[in-house]
């Protein structure tokens, strides 16, 4: 998508053909840095300081992690030491693992004086991947938009809710909760997004404010509290979010406050939309609401808060009471009842058991 | 309530029997500030500037602000230019206008050599009568967290959940939502409050979190985004939020997010009041989600943060990119449906017409 005009990747190989660049999200909004990673440790430290962040694009800064890595020691031990490196650098990024696995299969049969070579091209195969599942899931929920859009004045905008931020800078490129709404825009449907602040970490406000608004996605940033009032007043036609794990039974685990907008969906008759990329079902969890297991993040996240000051300079201010505690659940889990489909690069699903296991018969055989 | 160990109220009369004292609310929770109100003026900027907020502190502030002014001028041209100096502060807040009625009706039949004194005494009857309510609101709340502390194991709290300030602060004393809450804490209960930060102004983190905390009531400041995970898990036993107004249906207009709250609260089966002073029930008005008009406020409260850095200065920092627009609406309305009661200085009211108009008789033959 673009930034200025000119069109980016959150993450891609230099024109050297060796160093690796990826947008630095941890200076968005307030800068727009692209960092050079240029060996294994700077991109384990990458996706560990969160320069990168997103689980497809933690995979594919991992795969090319190893590319680096191979490029200074492509012995055996050197594969080892790289998949060692990168794989705590994020321990429960799913993709991240992944990614590390395909690398180490592609890798270890082949000579180290093949490995180098190969490292780079399977990494650009699995950003490559990344890119054309999110096409995938962007044709798939297109017609939900343009269903809409049919249905509107001419001038009247398709108003789509979303949560946190499921956009390209947390893929490759595309995103997938964004996916179908750049479809639908490069398209020429009038769309507007209501996007959520999320707090605590503002990803909303911080990254997908400014990739719609880089993009020339016209968007509003509204408080966490605001979607239900707009739903109740028909200013909400669908709402589409992300989600880092669909259980086998269609409950979806997402960025906190994802239940209490799929509440609000439900209450108004507003659709209520998961996108994601189909590895993210883990057909292992029975029941989402019982067996996910919710992380709870560091306080400061809560209590701390990072802008500009009207003088330009970068600052951290801490917005609660000393000697309050504060609790930071990452995620919340959406009973699937709640939700409307599953975008998937394979179609929209109903999110139940049956729905599921016929879509991904392979992975259901694999269990 | 308590500051320090030290009993205050929001307002007072200062001990030289004229000027008045205030905590100043817009340097909570990073500075404790007591203001002191020496004319009509200083009143009706205290008002403007929200260094007093909240509709019954607001209402005792205009009272006051009419005494002061009887001091320098108790004319009826004298009582006519306060009326209208402090009518303007804050022009949607209902409790202003009816403390101003009341001044006016009491000191207009008086000579202007009794004014004053007058005043003062009615200022301080106002004052006294919202505390008085606001006891009525904790004797009749009580029992709701009694209940679920009779079923607990010793040492188990209560947890209550609560949205924004509806607390001492901007009351008198004692609070709507919390003088249950302060009650059953007094009576040695164990109760725990998880307190939703309350974005964009973050009334919850700023001042309900300072308040509880300085009275020493156990709290966890949570981001609006948590709660309906913590219902879903049985970390809620009720839910109590103050309002700005009830329609005469039992609709509860109050902070944007209480309807997101509400939703969670029903889908989980956790009991969801609302506390209010029977003057803030507007007979009025038929059906709350049609007729309560929603104000939109300044983008600066979404753009902008305030607080503390490191080193002790306060800082005021941009949080969204440059260019995005934002929308702010203030209130919600939750539809009658979703509120298990009122807690009113009457009782306990089911949240519908026939029960609003019976246990208000008075104010049904009024309208």
């Amino acid at each position: 998508m673009k930034v200025d005009g000119r069109h980016y990747r959150s993450i891609w190989l230099e024109p050297d053909g060796r160093s690796v660049g990826a947008i630095d999200q941890r200076r968005l909004p307030h800068e727009f840095v692209v960092a050079k990673l240029t060996s294994c440790e700077e991109a384990a430290d990458a996706i560990r300081t969160m320069l990168v962040r997103g689980a497809p694009l933690i995979g594919a800064t991992a795969a090319f992690g190893v590319a680096l890595a191979m490029r200074e020691d492509a012995s055996d031990a050197g594969l080892d030491r790289a998949y060692r490196t990168l794989v705590v650098a994020r321990p429960t990024a799913i993709n991240l693992k992944w990614a590390l696995e395909e690398m180490r299969t592609t890798l270890a049969p082949l000579s180290r004086f093949e490995r180098t070579e190969a490292a780079y091209a399977r990494a650009d195969e699995i950003a490559e991947q990344d890119v054309a599942i999110n096409q995938g899931i962007a044709r798939n929920g297109l017609p939900l938009i343009e269903g809409v859009a049919a249905r509107r004045k001419p001038g009247e905008p398709v108003n789509v809710l979303t949560h946190c931020n499921a956009g390209w800078l947390a893929t490759v490129d595309w995103g997938t909760a964004t996916a179908p709404i750049y479809l639908a825009h490069e398209r020429g449907i009038k769309v507007h997004v209501w996007v959520d602040e999320t707090r605590p970490r503002n990803q909303g406000a911080s990254l997908t404010a400014w990739e719609l608004g880089h993009h020339g996605v016209p968007h509003t940033i509204i408080p966490d509290n605001t979607g239900g009032h707009l739903m109740q007043h028909g200013m909400v036609d669908l709402a589409i979010v992300g989600t880092d794990r669909v259980a086998a039974n269609g409950d979806v685990c997402n960025k906190i406050g994802t239940y209490l907008k799929a509440l609000a969906a439900h209450d108004n008759d507003v659709p209520f939309y998961v996108a994601l990329p189909s590895p993210t079902i883990d057909f292992a969890i029975d029941d989402g609401i019982r067996d996910i297991p919710i992380e709870q993040r560091a306080a400061a996240e809560v209590t701390d808060m990072t802008g500009r000051t009207a003088d330009g300079r970068l600052e951290t201010v801490r917005i609660v009471p000393e000697g309050s505690p504060v609790a930071n659940y990452g995620f919340d889990v959406t009973p699937a009842r709640l939700v409307t489909g599953l975008i998937t690069e394979r179609g929209v699903l109903k999110p139940d058991r049956a729905s599921l296991a016929a879509a991904f018969p392979e992975r259901i055989a694999a269990e």
